[in-house]
């Protein structure tokens, strides 16, 4: 299971409307075209994929996840992932997972607490790290990566990764979206899986 | 001057609503995440790019063109770059280039005859061509690449292009996305230009 855990500082924690994505509802178009990025190949879904958006921009953070295994109605447009983001948010989110479409599910907390959930190595995406054809991934299909949004990681944020077993990369020399990431990460671990 | 052309064999040609830009707009969400891949940087323009949107879903094919050194008005989300083409196909496109906005343009015209005015070799993206890191891109910023949207391209396009100078690539061993490619694409020749 490839993971990818993206969070979004200012993306709001309550229902909003799907015509104003970046203002309103708190860039969450960034963390819907990550949706993509992560999820998606042409004419079908990256089934060993898990994405979760940590939307911080609300009184109390709120985790999103959408598993590329069960998730349903999900169309590449970023209107349709925020759709299903909205779905999430319409329900009265606890302390576990709650399934609010085919594959869509919102729980409270934050990110030292997914990370505390998930429990593994994390890969770390900062712009100074060492490029990962340099310092290639760790090999095996279960990987999981954090990316900031258009703010990056707070001093908070780092701390909180650096106190998980986790190493730093970056994909290449110029600063990108963090979906443009994802899919150089997903193109460097199709390589591999394909030995090309 | 580093040149993407997309084509969109469903998107309409008349102006059209934001709201739905999968379906009525025939597919036009394809088009603005390709623009946003070729265009955007972190918080920078790639201001050496050019994309041309070919529009086929219309009685006339039209052409719309996005210059990175002279485009405002574009943020990253779908709805900002499809807002950016609805205002140039309400202009009255000619055969010539009409600025609809800053840095954005519409002429009458298909394939064929932006392939005439742009004049220079085309790097075709095809699923079945030699990857690029086999056979890497030609050298130097000129650059001309032609992508297809979820339909691939028609054989009458394909023998469009078989009559101009070009080579084949493929960017991976699966089959991707558009917008996908070009961030490839765009990693590739970034890091051919910083030498990493």
């Amino acid at each position: 299971m490839k993971e990818f855990i993206i969070i979004g500082h200012k993306a709001v924690t309550a229902p909003f409307s799907l015509n104003d994505l970046p203002g309103a509802a708190g860039r969450m178009d960034i963390l819907c075209r990550c949706v993509n990025a992560s999820l998606f190949l042409s004419h079908d879904l990256r089934r060993d994929v898990r994405v979760y958006l940590v939307l911080k921009g609300g009184a109390h953070p709120m985790l999103i996840r959408f598993d590329g295994a069960a998730v349903r109605y999900l169309s590449p447009d970023e209107r349709s992932a925020a759709s299903l983001i909205k779905k999430a948010l319409e329900k009265q989110a606890q302390g576990f997972w709650t399934e609010s479409m085919p594959g869509v599910s919102i729980k409270k907390g934050d990110l030292g607490d997914l990370l505390d959930e998930l429990d593994r190595k994390i890969t770390y995406l900062r712009e100074d790290g060492p490029d990962i054809r340099v310092k290639p991934l760790d090999a095996g299909p279960d990987l999981l990566f954090v990316l900031g949004d258009h703010l990056g990681l707070t001093d908070d944020e780092e701390k909180i990764i650096a106190d998980h077993e986790h190493m730093i990369v970056s994909v290449g020399p110029l600063s990108l979206h963090a979906d443009h990431c994802i899919v150089l990460l997903h193109n460097e671990m199709d390589r591999v899986e394909k030995c090309i």
